[in-house]
């Protein structure tokens, strides 16, 4: 695998790495770093990359890796925003398969010309929705699935951090420098760094589709130029109705990400403080709190090199993300779980029309893709 | 006092009788529980009221009380929405002070005409808005105006509950049947029922007001005529944002209310499940937990027959509102925490408001008042 | 009802008062609150009682009230622990029955004596061991006879303070006062005062006895005479395992109660943090959280005046435990969760074995009476 | 680095692998981890190991590494516990550094011949004692010694899991065959599995001794030679007192593992269900929540492929100590936090003591050693 973006300084590069090599089947053995070919060796060395194979541009990667009798067949995107739809249209022609970091990318049309990229190359492309990894996440999309709450009638998922409450990136901090950036980010700031989540959350959870939004976004943050703070009403395909909460700007929130959701004989309610959990209420007040259970986990870790299920949640739950992706590549599953570019392009109108009914302040804007 | 409605069967009743006695100023000695004059006498029995002081009309009570050296003073609403303005109007003339269930009114327009009517009388008039009574979200008013979290920028406040999920008013709960008509709770269902507690929350503790809304409300369960689920988007008046979640359709969720209150240099979280507790988080994401102090506890307790702090939590803020009322009542105290008439009139406004921003589906819709 | 003890100043006199009343079928209407008559005078006017009916003493008041026809028929027992033998005994021989506050007596002849007395008397007496009055614990004690989690293996309970962490006694404090003081409180501190409520908790929910403690006291704020801290390894008859942990002197705790109870096939767990909820696990991890039903509560709130169930836990509590009591009274019901003279007596064991195992440093010590 | 032991089948050896190359200066090169060659092979291969390197002995593993010029320098030992000591010895002989996981041998005589075989050699050794890694452990450490909650008095901590609430080593758990065996775990079960780190954490946190325990130790499930549950009565050299409970058969726990340590002025409480928070009580009830601040997680993130601070708690404890053992390899940092071979003693002492007290049933036991 080779590792576009997620050098020195990355949050997410590290997660990756990890999360891919996991499982022993795929290795992070070669990447485009830096556009500074010192920095990028820098950074390849820090991951135990050979320095031959730290590239400073994806097409030096792409070419020096398509002459190896050993080069890579896929890669991962970790750059800022502006970035994932060069690199992914890329790997995508040189035959590679792609997973990508959220979203998609930094506009509707761009996802638009992703998805026929995907399309057209006929290669696997997955975006990494971390949340939609986590077994109780899926475990209530299949709950949902199977009734146990009946008609799902009311949609609660929010999306909270706090770190953007001071102007991070005037005090030179990298990692916000260009998520509050246009020309990094795209058109949405927090809607699209954690909204995108959010949002993906809840399609995925209740396997409906959200029909129509109506928004409020702000900036909070003085000279902040994307929306740092973000409320959005839903209504879904099937009538259920959805408060959708995303800020940067809830001060003292680490990542606060929580959903539930209510049907007509029963709730489910998951949280990532505890996200080995999922409640499932009942009409008369009963909780039952599912966990994974013994033998599912029996299973998992005799895996060779399975990290036990207890330990770790958010880098298992990248894991399986990779695990899933690494089963497609070899023709194993379905793929069942994994978010391809249809979810991307969702995430990206979720984006757009939201900025747009928030700008325009009229009611309800539909989201049909 | 004389209790208005709050009979056998009430839920709110008994509450209001434990409140005000506790204190020992206040006794319920009259009441008017049931237009059936024998129905009337046996819940008065079952307060150890005199039968001969259980009226069966509102004007009987006054008409009664006023001609005994040991009349009532003041009366306690307790009926259905539809009979406070009436109720409140009649015991005002009478001379009486007046202390209601919320909302102030079943519409907008009656809340103007309790207004006048309340101005004119120059009789306390007081809403018994729970929330406002607990120690820890006076407390969080206090922060707020003590400048502990910097400007407000975002509020979350949600009041869920489940019991509506199902359509309890054809299963003869007397309690869900006069909820769902609009006869009786008036234009608003779950907004006037929930909301306004998390509305009149929000503006407590900020101390600031809402200037405009955008609500999406619904009638989730099949042939319910007024909401039984709301989402607003609040702005307000010092440019905060604020997101309000009121449901009766929250399956599985008894009695959820929590705030969350974000400035710029910190943030305030209340929830009922742990009404002792206030919590204030830092920027760098610390936490302080904020409880009564040993002294102020110390104080209470030293009171007369005052429940010690740590029991009985929704009992107690209800009768701190009662002892707050009857400090005023012997003109002691200002009433700093009541919330009077002009709460009523703000609370129906965001009602009526919330109720026709839904219906006509366009965006922001003023609250002015 | 007549109280003794419990004036102006006492923490828990208002909460016999109001859980007394609560149900509608018992009164406060007498009391000794004081052996200054003023004092007495001036506590029962708090709580509305005739002042004629304010006694100084418990002889005047069985005295006066056996001459007057609408005389006491019970007395509720709120004294410090050295006067609770004395004022059981005068009650019982007058015919009257006896609701006294845990524990039993001041040393275990004392309650070997009440024993005798009660047995005598052939009158009702019952312990307010508040903790065996909430639904959730009835229901835990219910799950563990029929058998939802096996045969019970393992036993953690736990009462914890902090408030005399410092020496409140030395501040003014008459509650601190008369518990740290030999004379009133008897041969235990903390192992009366909150370990009676913890041994009672494990015996009541088991349905199983102690038969062997092994203990480690201490008095550890300089200068006290009692224990104020408390651990105790316990043997149940059925040779399960136990730890029993109280104690005044942990620091920021106001009052933490929480009891788990092992099985070989699931497990219970309550804690008066949550106290409507009680966690029942399963060997693979599940856990199911029961709530009170919504058709009982419902029943409940049928009875006229009855608090509805989800507020108030700790008076709520309280008044079930009159409620039975007053149920016993008039011949209903059988009184299958009162705490009687022998739960008394097995209290007072416990409290006095303690001591002495801890103080000769030895092994395990038996706990038959 | 070499592993001995944690291979296909294991939980903590993957555990290992990642939490040791996570800061990218150690690698798992080589391994015994079968001693069936086969097995040690394919173990190596899941690991990414050359299949040269994977050793069917220790021996073999140190006499094949000391003929390399790229042979290892140090060896994680993560075998059942009878084995710790033989590798650890001829790990130390070779010139090795070592890492093992806990109890540091099977009997408190293999700690004492260990403990001269650590001086001897002059070698680095470490115990990997996972709950020191965790920061907010490490904070509660420098919080007493810094004297933020007054002098100690009172510790409570528990370890608790269910699994072994059934006969798994009859069901073919290889994971809990070794553990109820004596042959291969020693002389304690679950007071060595789960009691050392209990014990451990509260040395390590309270920077005082257990001079003394009171202990009962059970073998609950039918058929188990070593004990699976204990609770242990402990008393400080400072004279503070302890409770420790541990258990195997504590049906429906995953992991609980929690710490309060009681001052006279303050508290502190920290839970691994919320590891980045640790909870400093105050004498009046006021809670502070201490958690990482941005400025020191910032640091860590700088550091090239380290994990944010916020994911993966457990193996970034794991890592942490790691790290401190690389720190103290290259020569830099001065191991602070590290638990050495007195550590190992002090556990084993406290193992052999309890499991002597509990089956002697007399009172207190010396824990010198």
């Amino acid at each position: 695998m080779g590792l576009i973006g997620g050098g020195v300084g990355s949050l997410i590069g590290p997660v990756h790495r990890i999360a891919a090599e996991l499982d022993g089947r795929i290795a992070l053995v070669a990447g485009t770093f830096s556009s500074d070919p010192q920095r990028s060796v820098q950074s390849g060395e820090s991951y135990g990359v050979d320095p031959a194979r730290a590239y400073a541009s994806v097409d030096d990667m792409l070419a020096g890796e398509a002459g190896r009798p050993d080069g890579i067949e896929l890669v991962a995107i970790a750059t800022p925003n502006h970035l994932h739809l060069s690199a992914a249209q890329a790997a995508l022609a040189a035959g590679l398969a792609v997973i990508s970091e959220k979203p998609a990318t930094a506009t509707l049309a761009e996802a638009e010309a992703l998805s026929r990229s995907v399309q057209w190359s006929g290669r696997p492309y997955a975006l990494a929705y971390t949340y939609t990894g986590f077994p109780m996440v899926r475990e209530a999309r299949r709950q949902v699935a199977a009734g146990a709450i009946g008609r799902v009638r009311k949609v609660v998922v929010e999306f909270s951090q706090g770190w953007l409450a001071v102007a991070m990136e005037a005090l030179g901090s990298k990692q916000a420098g260009w998520r509050v950036d246009p020309e990094k980010s795209g058109i949405g700031g927090c809607i699209a760094d954690l909204g995108t989540h959010a949002f993906n959350l809840a399609e995925f959870v209740t396997g409906d589709q959200v029909a129509e939004v109506m928004a409020d976004l702000g900036s909070v943050v003085d000279g902040r130029r994307l929306d740092d703070d973000a409320a959005v009403l839903l209504r879904f395909s099937n009538g259920a109705r959805g408060v959708l909460i995303a800020s940067q700007i809830a001060t003292g929130e680490a990542s606060s990400v929580q959903l539930k959701v209510y049907g007509d004989v029963g709730a489910l309610s998951w949280d990532l403080k505890t996200p080995d959990q999922l409640l499932l209420s009942r009409l008369d007040g009963g909780i039952e709190v599912l966990v994974e259970d013994a033998v599912k986990l029996a299973r998992t870790a005799q895996r060779a090199a399975a990290l036990p299920g207890a330990f770790a949640p958010l880098i298992l739950a990248f894991a399986d993300i990779y695990r899933d992706f690494a089963d497609v590549l070899v023709g194993d599953g379905d793929g069942t779980y994994l978010q391809g570019v249809d979810a991307g392009l969702r995430g990206m109108a979720f984006v757009e029309r939201s900025v747009l009914a928030s700008r325009e302040q009229h009611g309800w804007t539909e989201l049909s893709v």
